[in-house]
C-alpha cells in the first residue's frame, strides 16, 4: 500500500490540476523559475560573443537543466497514472504523445541533439527549440485558459476583423502594384507589395519601401489612414475579451477559495 | 411544371438570401472557397519569378476558374427570376446592371481581356481586376451589413473626427511648409508636406522625409503627439460601433434560429 | 422702418446663431463650401509646378474669393448690430477686434499683402495665412463646442496624462543622453535626444536617429514599450469624452427640433 | 511656547499632507513652479551651443536654485518633527533616509559635485541627476497615488499581458534569428534580433533593421500584425484603470471639500 501514496503525493505536487489550493505547488514554483532561467540562458547562448567567452559555463548549466528537467519529466509520466485515463503502460504512452508532453520531449531531445550537430544551420534550430520551454509555463496558467475561452466567444468578431484586414492588405497592395509596379522592384508584384502594405497598415512603417510617384503617395496616405481603423477594431474586441476573461477568472478564484475554506472547516469539525 | 422547380432549387442553393437555414448553402460554401483560391492564384500570378516558371499551370487553372464562374454566373442570372422584380428578360437585364452582378461581369471579362492584351501596363490592370473577386464574398456576409449599419448610426462622429483629422493634416503641413520649405524639396509645397504629415499623424513614420531644422523638429514633435489623439478618437468610435454591430447580429441570428426551429416543428405536427 | 428689416434678414442668414432651424442657413452653406474650395485652391497654389503653369487661373480665382469674402465680411459687420452689445460704430469696432472677426480680417489682408510681397519667405507666410480660412468653419460647428465642453470636463485626466507623457519624454531623453551622448551627435544634449524620444514614445519611429550601443538599445526598447502605455491613456480618456460629447449633442438637437416643431404648431393654431 | 507654533506653521505650509484645503499651499505652488523652471534650465544646460554662450547665466541661476532648495530642505526637515514618528534628532535622521528625502539630497548634492567634476562622462551623470527634481513633483500629487492604486488592482491583468508580450518578443526574435541569422549581423543572435522585435511589436518600426529574405518578411509581417493585438491589450486595461482612478479621486475630493466646509461651519457656530 506504499507505492500508490508516493504516486499520489508526486501527482499532487507535480500536476498543476492536482494541487488543492490556489496558485502553484512549491515544486511547480521551483520548476517555473528554472524554466525562466533556462530560457534566459538559451537566449544568451545564441549570442556568439558570449558563447565564445563563456563556453564551459553554458555547457555546465545546460547539462544541469537537462538533468533536472529529465528527472521531472520521468516523475511526471509516473505520477500521471493517478488519472484513470493515463493508467498502465499504454496510458503512459497515450500521455507521452499528448501535445504538452511532446513539447517537453522535443525540448529534452534538443539537448542531446546539440552533441551530434555540427552544421550551424541545424545548430540554430536546436537552440531555438530550447526556447520552447517557455511554452510549458502556459500549462501552469489558469489565466491563459480563461483568456482563450473569452477569445473563443468573440471568434466571430475576430474572424470578421481579420477578413477586413486581409481585404485592406490585398486591396492596397493591388493598387500600389498597379501604380508603382513600373517604378520600383519592391512593387513589381502583389506579394512583394504586401510587405509594404503590412508595414503601413499596422503603422509600423519601416521606411525601407515607400512609394515615389505622386499617385502612389496619395494611395499610400489613404492606406495609412485606413490603418488607424484597422488598429481600432481588434483593440475594441480584445480589450472587451480581456476584461471579460479576468472578471470570470476572479469569480472562479473567489469560488474556489470559498470551497477550500469550507473543506478545511469541515475537516476541523 | 418541371422548370420552375429546377429554378427554385437553383435559387435556394445559389442566392445567399434564398437559403432557409443559418450560414451558407453547400454550393455557396464551394463557390466561396473557389473565390478565395482564385484570388490567391491571381496574387501569385503577379509575381514574375513564379509566372515565368509555372506559366502553363497558371493558364490551366485560370481557364478552370473562368469556366466554373461563367457557369455559376449564368445559373445565377437564370435563378434570380424567382424574385418578382427580376422576372422575364427585362428583369434579368435589370439584375445584370446591378452593382454586385456588374462586378461579376467585370471579373469574368478580365479573363477574356488577358488574351488580347499585350502592353504590360494594361495587363497589370487586368490582373488587379481579377482580385475584385474577393469583393463578391461580401455578398455572402450578413456581418458586413450589420457592421455598415452600425457605422451609419455613428456617421456624425466619424465625419467630425475626419474633419479634425483633415484640419490637423493641413495645419501641420502648412507649418512645416512655412518652416522647412526653404531647406528641403519634400516640404517645398503644402501638398508635398502632406506626405510627411500623413506618415506622422498616423504614427506610421516611414522616415523618408523628416524635418532637419530645430524649429521644424519642435513642430514635428507636437504633430506626432497630436497623432496619438488622432488615433484615439476613431478607436473609441469604431470599437463601440463594432461591439454594437455584433450584439445586434447575435440577437438576429438567435431570432432566425428560433423561427427556423418553429417552422420545422410546425411541419412535423 | 425699412432699414432694420434688411439688417434683421441679413443677421438671420449670415450669423450661425441667428438661424432658427437646425443646421446652417442656405447662405452659410454656400459660404462654407466656398471656404473649403478656397482652402483647396490655396493648398494647390503652394505647389510650384502647378503655380507656374496655371498662374492666371490662380490669380483670377483668388481675386474672386477675395471679393466674395470681403462683401460677406462687410455685411456681417453691418448685420451684427442686431445684437445689443455690438450696436453703433463703437459696437462694430468691438466686434471687429473679437477673435473670430480678426481671423477674417487677417485672411482678407493676406490677399492684399500678396501684391506687395516679393521675398519668398514672407510670401510663404502669406500663403499659409490663407489656410486660416478653414478655422472659420469652426464657427459654424455646434459639434465642436460640444466636444470642447466634454474635453474641459476631463481636463484633470488630460493634464495628468500630459504630465506622465512629459516625464516619460524627459526621463528617456536623459537616459539616452547619458548612455549615447559620447557616440552620436543626435544624443549630445537632452533637447537633441528629445527628438528621438518623441518619435519613439508616440510609436512614429522615423528611424533617422537610433541608438547604436547595446545599453542604449536596451533603454530604447523599454522606452518603446512604455510608449504603448502612453498611447493607451489618452485613448481611453478621449474615447470617453468623445462618446459623451455626442450623446449630449444628440439630446440637445432632439430638444431643439421638438421646440422648433412646437413653435410652428403654435403659429398655425 | 513660541517655537512649536513656528514649526506648526512651517509644517502646514511645507508638507503637502499638512495643508487643510484642497490643492497645494501657496509655498508649495511656488516650490513646484521653481522645480519646473529648474528642470527646464537643467535640460537647456546640457545643450553645448547654449551652455558655451550663456555660461555665466547658467552658473548664477543654478546657484540661486541651489540656495532656495537647500533652505526649503532644511526647513522641511525641521518642520517634519510635527509628526510623532519623526520627532527628535533620530526621527529627523529617519526622515532623511526616507525615499523622497533622499532624492532631494541627491539633487542638492549634484550641485556641489559639479564643482569638483571635470570628466565629461561624470559631468553628464551629474546633469542628469538634476532632472530628478521633477520626481519631487510626484509628492504633491494626489492623482498619482489614486492612479497607482488603480494599477495595483489590475496588477493581475498587467502581469498577464506582460507575459504575453515577452512571449511574443522572444518567439518572433527566435524565428527571425533562425531564418535571417545567416544573412544579417542584426539577426545573428536572439538578443540582437530582440532589438528588431521590440521596434516591430510596438509598431515603432525604425527601419534600421529589416528582414531581407522572403521567409523572413513573411514572419515579420505576422509579427507586425500580432503587434496590433499587443497594443490592444494594455490599452483596454490602462484605459479602464485610468477611468476608475479618476472617478475615485473625484469622489474623495468631493468628500474632503464637504468635510472642510462642515469644519468651517462648526467653527463659526
Amino acid at each position: 500500500m506504499h507505492k500508490p501514496n508516493i504516486r499520489r503525493i508526486l501527482y499532487k505536487y507535480l500536476e498543476p490540476g492536482g494541487w488543492p489550493g490556489l496558485g502553484l505547488s512549491p515544486v511547480n514554483i521551483f520548476i517555473s523559475t528554472l524554466i525562466v532561467a533556462s530560457v534566459m540562458v538559451a537566449i544568451l547562448e545564441t549570442e556568439p560573443t558570449l558563447r565564445d567567452n563563456y563556453l564551459p559555463f553554458f555547457i555546465h548549466i545546460e547539462t544541469l537543466f537537462f538533468v533536472v528537467f529529465a528527472i521531472e519529466y520521468g516523475l511526471r509520466v509516473y505520477a500521471v497514472g493517478e488519472q484513470p485515463m493515463y493508467r498502465g503502460v499504454i496510458g503512459r504512452l497515450r500521455y507521452m504523445v499528448s501535445f504538452v508532453a511532446l513539447i517537453d520531449l522535443v525540448v529534452l531531445a534538443s539537448f542531446l541533439l546539440t552533441l551530434g550537430v555540427f552544421s550551424t544551420y541545424w545548430m540554430r534550430l536546436v537552440k531555438v527549440l530550447r526556447l520552447l520551454r517557455i511554452a510549458r509555463l502556459g500549462r501552469f496558467s489558469k489565466a491563459m485558459s480563461a483568456f482563450s475561452h473569452a477569445l473563443k466567444e468573440r471568434s466571430y468578431e475576430l474572424v470578421f476583423s481579420c477578413v477586413i484586414a486581409v481585404s485592406l492588405l490585398l486591396g492596397s497592395s493591388a493598387i500600389l502594384y498597379f501604380v508603382e509596379g513600373d517604378n520600383q522592384e519592391a512593387f513589381a508584384s502583389v506579394p512583394r507589395a504586401l510587405w509594404w502594405s503590412v508595414a503601413t497598415l499596422t503603422t509600423v512603417g519601416y521606411g525601407d519601401v515607400t512609394p515615389i510617384t505622386s499617385v502612389g503617395k496619395i494611395f499610400a496616405g489613404v492606406t495609412a489612414l485606413a490603418g488607424v481603423g484597422l488598429i481600432a477594431m481588434p483593440t475594441g474586441i480584445l480589450a472587451a475579451a480581456f476584461s471579460d476573461a479576468f472578471q470570470e477568472q476572479r469569480k472562479r478564484d473567489a469560488a474556489q477559495l470559498k470551497m477550500t475554506k469550507q473543506n478545511i472547516a469541515k475537516k476541523k469539525s
